[in-house]
């Protein structure tokens, strides 16, 4: 029944090191408080993404582009227990300046959090994670969020991503 | 810092009863696990619906359509606590079939919650609902979800609403 919440925004989620990255497609993923900042993000307990963030508690939330649509697919349809994801991807991993987790030098924004709660919720666990860091990837130079970015990445529960482009809009 | 995640995409949170129902603007919106089917919702704490939800216990999220803008409008500036918001919006509030809280006639679907747990998360507090019901409202009158449903509302973080508009892509 969740599938009439979509279609919804698509990220990618960041965890192991710079020396073995792993970057998993995700589009649960929520802010859920401003103080302090907090994000949630709710990663299935059979994921490798899951059992990566519950060793090393941090994680990024790192926000794609339409240049980067093929990585998405990649890292949201192989998982990295079985293969090298970081090899298959276009994507350049850099060092986060906070969290092990590494950055993705070609994302609008690399969000770092370290997990600050777990919570078992269903299938799946909630990462409750507090912003220590966030760096601007090539995409958003001028450092700041272009909240007029004109392509979003959407899932459609699992049947592939749509693009959205934005539109201006005067009620 | 949350801002890096914008725009994402925005539903309306009913609670009250049918007789006295409120309708909130919230983009903190994500689903949690599929077995068992549960949504998680984060509300600030001075916010009316959280007093309502924690006393009873259920909410609706209610997905609305571009026609809907100026409602999504009202519900997200003004507050349930000092006006009856639903007298100045243009919406239909009918019966929920499984919960007090109300359904929208004209938004895409409602998804009917019970609360079976409630995370205090900083400023906000994440209620976990499980879905006992959806029904589609006028604008999904096939009953089906619709994944390609052309315009999608999304949340500057505060300045404003933008339109989403859908595109087909392929890799």
């Amino acid at each position: 029944m969740l599938e009439y919440l979509y279609p919804i925004r698509t990220y990618l989620i960041v965890a192991g090191t710079i020396e073995k990255p792993n970057a998993m497609t995700a589009d649960w993923v929520i802010p859920l408080s401003f103080e302090p900042s907090l994000v949630g993000i709710s990663i299935e307990h059979t994921r490798y993404t899951n059992k990566l963030i519950k060793e090393q508690k941090n994680f990024v939330v790192a926000v794609p582009t339409l240049e980067l649509l093929r990585d998405v697919w990649i890292a949201g349809t192989t998982s990295g227990a079985k293969t090298n994801k970081a090899e298959k991807m276009s994507v350049t991993f850099v060092r986060s300046e906070h969290v092990d987790a590494p950055s993705i030098k070609e994302c609008q924004a690399n969000i770092e959090c370290r997990v600050v709660n777990e919570v078992e919720v269903g299938d799946h666990t909630l990462f409750v994670g507090e912003i220590v860091n966030v760096t601007c990837g090539d995409a958003f130079i001028s450092g700041k969020p272009d909240l007029n970015y004109s392509y979003i990445l959407h899932s459609s529960f699992g049947k592939g991503f749509t693009v959205n482009r934005q539109e201006e809009f005067k009620p």
